[in-house]
């Protein structure tokens, strides 16, 4: 998990569960449409990413937290969906063609990458969900999942529930070359880093060309170091700018005042995780617990689908 | 259930469960991919097929006789293999785009539509299917799975059995119109009509066009009737053929040969037939041992899948 799923997501999930009863699930199975080749570590990053949630703050006493793949009926709906989804739909889904083009040195175009919205469509249906979470950029995923639930209603009679977008903002952070901070490049700052690492990988991030040494005037505004100092240090945040436009400020001083306040910042985070990660068995407990949760929910989705098709 | 199935399928699979240890299953969920808009129809065609089956000597005992949408983890599986199935394999299959011609009036390019063969492929391999009986246009659906389980197996470990072929004949059976005898063509000789029915509707065959009455020579080899005699009438055949060519025989007489034939044929399966329809549940109790005699083969088969993907 680094500062951008943080920013982009975990807070998010960590203010709606106060507000909703919130669904949230570990989606192994989409993994698989990107990573279908890389399947033995899935088992480890579903562990990583339960106990990262827990140590944020999730609480499964609270919300349901489970692993797609635990709940085998996706997969019937995905399949009973699939027969009512115009192939032109998922097609135009703009995501698709992006995943394509991102991974144009492999071989990527199979049946489930196409099915990938249909897939969330299911995930999001059948617990009746009414409101998903979404950016800008996901909202031609939900518009296709209403588009699904009103042909199944208008084929079927009114049976699913028709989720609604839940616009929320998800801050652009970058990573330490300037761009999206992500993973597949290799330019994250992990909230689960020792200190020295913290400090060493915010050392390595490009900050304004144009200031090359102290004295320099720097441009916030382009400045990938200031884009996380808006979210670390609201303490200095105008001292910051402030300095680094008349070039008071260097480059490394501000790195350093961005890292004292990151390695506190999550200091209770790692503590936590650090605990977390001693208790032999944690993740599959929870996973369990989850699954077990989230079952009536979904038997009973998945009854009145069938009995509404005249399937056994 | 009519004449072109019986020689098209059902003799085959009579044939069959006497060498081999089959397994046969009612596709309710494949009738989605064309029939999504027509689900009330399904729970009363099961039940028709199951029981056409038995009185046509299907042995439940013998072979493994379930419906498809029981075995729900055969959608785990078709969502698990679309995850490795290039779309272009399946839109090469050249009954996808037959199918979409055979129903240009209606919009059923679906995603299930263009996953059929890879559904189809599931049906084979979670039973671990090693012979599939088909026949000459089938051959690219096998082909594809074929490739699929190759696919699979290179990615995570020799699991699936790679299916041969067995290369059935299936005759050409002719419909009223003289077109393949087909349901939707309405054009069929149902095995279940009752005498009078079935003599009406070989009145109802066309026959060739230049034999307008007794006296004028017939040409067998394009006569639909004449195909009936090859299946129903050993007995008289070559005097068929002769007499027809001579002018001799006439279409009346010759198609009353036939319906006699034709209804001493089906006496057994009609009388078996009516018996069976009045045991009350009766298709629904061989639907459950069927699925209860499939459940450990196929959990096996999932079993190994989930493992060799790292799955749960």
């Amino acid at each position: 998990m680094h500062v951008g799923h943080w920013f982009g997501n975990v807070e998010n999930m960590l203010r709606l569960q106060e507000e909703h009863e919130c669904f949230y699930f570990i989606a192994d199975w989409h993994m698989l449409t990107t990573h279908f080749d890389r399947t033995a570590e899935l088992p480890g990053f579903t562990r990583e990413l339960v106990l990262d949630l827990l140590a944020a703050g999730i609480d499964p006493e609270r919300v349901t937290l489970y692993r797609q793949s635990d709940v085998k009926e996706v997969a019937e709906m995905t399949l009973l969906l699939g027969m009512i989804t115009p192939l032109g739909w998922l097609e135009r889904v703009p995501t698709y063609k992006e995943r394509l083009r991102d991974n144009a040195e492999r071989d990527i175009a199979n049946l489930g990458l196409l099915g990938y919205p249909l897939l969330q469509t299911v995930d999001i249906a059948i617990v009746k969900g009414e409101l998903v979470p979404v950016g800008e950029d996901q909202v031609p995923h939900l518009e296709l999942s209403r588009e699904v639930v009103r042909r199944f209603n208008r084929l079927y009679g009114d049976v699913l529930v028709e989720p609604q977008p839940l616009l929320s903002e998800t801050p652009l952070i970058s990573g330490t070359d300037g761009r999206k901070m992500s993973k597949s490049l290799d330019n994250v700052l992990d909230v689960r880093d020792e200190e020295d690492k913290v400090r060493a990988t915010i050392r390595s991030f490009i900050t304004d060309p144009r200031k090359v040494r102290r004295g320099d005037p720097g441009r916030p505004e382009i400045c990938p170091i200031f884009t996380l100092h808006e979210r670390f240090s609201p303490d200095i945040l105008e001292w910051t700018e402030a300095n680094c436009r008349t070039g008071e400020l260097g480059c490394v001083d501000c790195k350093t005042n961005l890292a004292d306040r990151v390695v506190e910042f999550y200091r209770p985070f790692r503590e936590r995780r650090e605990e977390l990660e001693h208790r032999a068995g944690l993740a599959d407990e929870v996973l369990a617990a989850g699954a077990a949760k989230v079952r009536p929910v979904v038997e009973e989705t998945m009854k009145a689908v069938r009995d509404a098709m005249h399937l056994s």
